[in-house]
């Protein structure tokens, strides 16, 4: 049975040097289309979501790069915003645009049948490139809302040659280092097609790009049922999985703390990225989470997470390799499935403590972050203004 | 072959005879999590919502009732309200009650784990009921949106006592005349339990509450892939089926126009509706619409959703139900089920076209109502003030 | 942090006493409709199964009973059966009828259009009560295969008539210390609907017959996403649940090992049960498996399924139910959730090798088994025959 | 509104032009894993098959090719067959390998861990081109059951890397007339992975083989809600569909007959075909049945079935889509909506009669079936022999 006790340097180092970038959104409120329940202390701009970003990165060590959804976190001054995560320790992700928030956007943005708005929609992107100059971020993070709501509402292929033509463009706009970060959803916000359903359309469409483009595995957006860690592997397998948004389902796209309901999948999942030595960051494997904390506190929410992906891949680095690929040849199918099942059963929270001593942070990231009075602070503090949410 | 012209009599009658209950909050604006498009000419108060729907009454011949929500339908003065209604041809239906959009309501409404929440919710239902003898109303419609997001978050079983006991105080304020219409949902907005998720637990707080406690099946309230006209025999054949909130969904509670994802479902509960002869208004089961217009305009997409129930129903009664209990009877399973898609596949149009004529009424409603100019006029009229929603 | 080591006496008690019923049919042969691969050393006889099911027993002590199959598990004289588990440690529990095998099932047996048909299934019923006087058995497992492949092929209302008429006169013919276990099924063998496709529809029934009918929750047999544990703290609220089919599933009744595709899963499950204090044999709740082994050994499966219950049950005795309640109590989201998972996460190996030494077992029942030699025995010895299937 | 009386000569003479290859196991017994029900009359070899093939050809008019299923249809002399095949008016369409009734096959087949088993696999497949070449077959199509039923039995991407190889080796055999349909399935017969699970795998294999690798799909063959017409329009859009396996599901992959369970998507489906002008022959896209017949008499629901795609190919060709073109680019989502149900609620039935009527056809082909008595004749002279099924 391995154990932590028995783990080895490079476990410890893996663990160490791993990290998981935070959405700015994730601090401001959230909810369902009933009803959106604000909490105090959220934050009303993209300086004090920084601040609480950093305040996750201080507690887990594994936290330090924040995603920026444009228009939300449009600031005036990007060398000030970049200056001041500098400061408290984080450094910008991803730009991420918004295509669903613009009126003109009703019956889709790059796949409208109107050339002015998929002209808009193509030009919000040119934008986002300028902010990923002035922010230094490479990675352009495109979740395409577009879909339709009623069978004959349009031509689904006429939509598909659309988007190819707007992705074009937009890919052609890019630096060279920069890569664009094609995401995929089954449903919701519309309820016929998706434009972007699945893994299958992303990929074609990257492949029609070139080769800085790949996929976005958002955990919460497939099929009833999907085998997820099986996508992951196909899309390591063909150098196109671009990054993860981590987050956690029941039913849809939940949006809940990553680990929260199936923890199984979770270290299915990171057990593929280690099994293909993808953990490393030169893997091009961005791991973010992309969640919503409708009625807990945000920022344990997000230390809560980050931990959970922690633990999966712990468990995921004890698995023993060797015993496994050898139970696997000889087609011992219990032998096989018991390996992988003992390296899940371990409890790793002291290893993880041990990993967080090491580097100097408190073992209990949660009750150090409870007992440092931050979250009375913010309540107290961030009183009048406009609280963020999905919409600013 | 069953076709329009050997429709006997007694079809068209029921058909005449049918009615369908439109909901206030249909004609307001409507949207996901991720944006709600506003519509031009939409009501901004329930007087202006009861005459769009006199609209789609005074074209289909076949609405004449509307369902109010409260809070987002009080008004001062009911008696004015019903006059208008009156005046207007129409009358009102079931009073909604509403649990999701208080603050207090976070963490749950009937079964929050505190008395005092669990108080105020009781006590909302006391001022529907003020509502139901003011317009009398007959029916509490009664969604508990209640439900956690994680495991452990709070105690099942001990939300479902709570939940008997607040649903009997609520039955037990009620008049004599009154019914009490429990719904259940699957998932949304919460996504770890609901506290009524099935027709089951529905069902099990009707009986222990007492006759006049009935289930309501909103057609997007259920798991993938259930059938939902076996719940519908079912209940019928328990004496429990209260109402319909019809609508219709190809993933989730999509809150499509009904009939549009699925219109051989739609065609197989009326089925079911009309084996049973629970057709008939004496029969207890109150016809209604529960649907959101997103992106389509809503009066135009309330009549189609009132034709598409009327066509469904046409084919159930153009169903040869000797011939069709015969083949059962004989074990004939392609005889059988070819009887019931001879119903299907029939053109129902003509014989509705002919049944409205009977009415006085135009024969495509669809094209009277644009021919009208309604639509324009309210975009004229309808400036200023704040437009209905989900929140007003 | 609870750990094994803090364990109180209580939780090694309780896993001490816990039980799993086996079926008698997973030592036999099973498959998909596509390929049934044979595996030598299977049993050829209600003995030989026997004799696997008392190897698990011997190596868990945990399962001293095992369900049997009516008619696959005749016997001439079911003394001399009886006897024959008694000296092998373990003794006959539920008496499982068989509704799907005659040729005359092929629309329906309890709910065939053809009374003589139904008359058939009931006296098979009979037949099984003989069973179980004669074999000392108390519960009288009944899954329902029946079902429709086509709409319109049979009357979904007269079905439940039929049905609820064939469960009373078996029911009545139940001695007084019988119960009647009702299991149901979402789909599969039949493809439109099954006539107890829910949990709703089996209580439904129960309700009906009387207070020893009880509901059988098989873990399979639900529709994408729904809420087991939700159901099982249901039943168990109404006194109605009978008994446990564990096994495990990725997407439809896959009949996997339990625990192996959701152990989360599992682990809330046991937790309601722990939660309710309905462990305890006295409880009257039947845990049972009822799994297919395909692809894998199958008396190490079962010893891996049972070993699973208990870890899932272990760490359910381990949640701290006092701080539970008062995290649920005050609102604390996260606080609720973390304790539950710190149960959940903790590594409980040690903890049932301890209680498995204190009953004078091999930690490992897994490698005990395994250095044994009864595997390699069975395959050289049951050599001729036929061996046991879903037939026979 | 379209009727079938203004349908123009086009749409006639595209119905008369339409076909539907049928599967020679269709007419043998099938069933679940819980039971074959057999059926008189049956056919006991591949002679026989094809002269039921023939039936529904004689009857629809449509159904001139059947697949065969090697091994179940190896005969001796194919010359034989085809002669028999011609002289009853039908002809040899696609062979279809089998990889899951081997015993060596338990753990995968061109996918297994063991290098002999594969060759075995690919060797199959030489003899399947064999048989195309003695039949003069084109299409040989390969459905791999491949997978895995436990987390850990097996490497997810070595088995990717392994079925690459084997295609490979495959597709190099091909003769240059031949192409290779890769069809994908999401589960069964194996529960935890599927080797090709979806549309996106068989695509990243056929691109990986080159022009002549097209992908099959199978109606029954996704995750619940999947949308397939997205799928279908995005394959034809690729260039890459090759072939469909029609049927029906309400659950999972039920094969049911086509077009029973959701008629409205079958006909959504034959829309996208009829839209991207793929339904004549020389598309590429082979229009197949792949259907299960388990309780229903075989060759009417053969019948049945075909004339259920049809219908719905009729409704699709009465899309008045000059008109859709309109409202869609104009952004009229009830409109272009009501477009597509105009055609939908058309009865095409007297349409296609009078097509059939113009092909010397009897109008309604199931009552001339019925009248010819050849149901009843091979009831009786069908007698001993081994039936036909899933295994011969």
């Amino acid at each position: 049975m391995t154990t932590p006790a028995t783990a080895a340097n490079g476990v410890r180092d893996a663990l160490a040097a791993q990290t998981i970038e935070l959405p700015s959104w994730a601090f401001g409120n959230s909810g369902t289309r009933f009803k959106v329940f604000n909490q105090a202390g959220v934050p009303r701009d993209p300086y004090e979501k920084i601040a609480d970003v950093a305040q996750v990165h201080a507690y887990t060590g594994a936290a330090p790069r924040v995603s920026l959804h444009i228009p939300w976190d449009l600031v005036d001054d990007y060398d000030a915003l970049a200056t001041h995560a500098r400061d408290l320790g984080v450094s910008i992700g991803a730009i991420n645009s918004n295509l669903f928030q613009d009126d003109d956007y009703m019956l889709g943005s790059l796949t409208h049948p109107d050339a002015k708005v998929r002209a808009k929609a193509v030009k919000h992107h040119l934008d986002c490139i300028d902010v990923m100059r002035a922010t230094g971020s490479t990675d352009l993070k495109l979740w395409l809302p577009d879909g339709t709501n009623y069978p004959g509402q349009d031509d689904i292929r006429a939509r598909q040659d659309r988007l190819a033509d707007g992705l074009a463009e937009i890919y052609a706009a890019l630096d060279d280092n920069h890569r664009l970060l094609l995401e995929y959803k089954f449903f919701e916000p519309y309820f016929y097609t998706m434009d972007i359903p699945d893994w299958g359309t992303s990929l074609v469409h990257c492949l029609a790009l070139g080769e800085r483009a790949t996929v976005v595995l958002d955990t919460g957006h497939h099929a009833p049922n999907t085998n997820i860690e099986f996508i992951v592997a196909q899309l390591i397998r063909l150098g196109r999985l671009g990054a993860f948004d981590f987050n956690s389902r029941f039913y849809a796209d939940d949006d809940l703390m990553v680990g929260a309901a199936d923890p199984f999948q979770l270290f299915r999942i990171m057990n593929e990225i280690v099994g293909a030595d993808a953990l490393r960051a030169e893997s091009g494997v961005n791991f973010m989470l992309d969640q919503c904390h409708n009625i807990e506190p945000k920022i344990q929410a997000q230390i809560r997470s980050v931990m959970n992906v922690q633990e999966a891949t712990a468990k995921a680095l004890l698995v023993d390799r060797e015993a496994l690929k050898a139970a696997q040849t000889n087609g011992d199918v219990l032998g096989a499935n018991g390996l992988l099942m003992d390296a899940y059963n371990t409890d790793v929270r002291p290893l993880l403590a041990q990993v967080r001593e090491e580097q100097g942070l408190a073992a209990d990231p949660i009750a150090a972050y409870r007992a440092s009075g931050y979250g009375e602070k913010i309540i107290a503090e961030r009183v009048g203004g406009t609280q963020a949410g999905w919409g600013a």
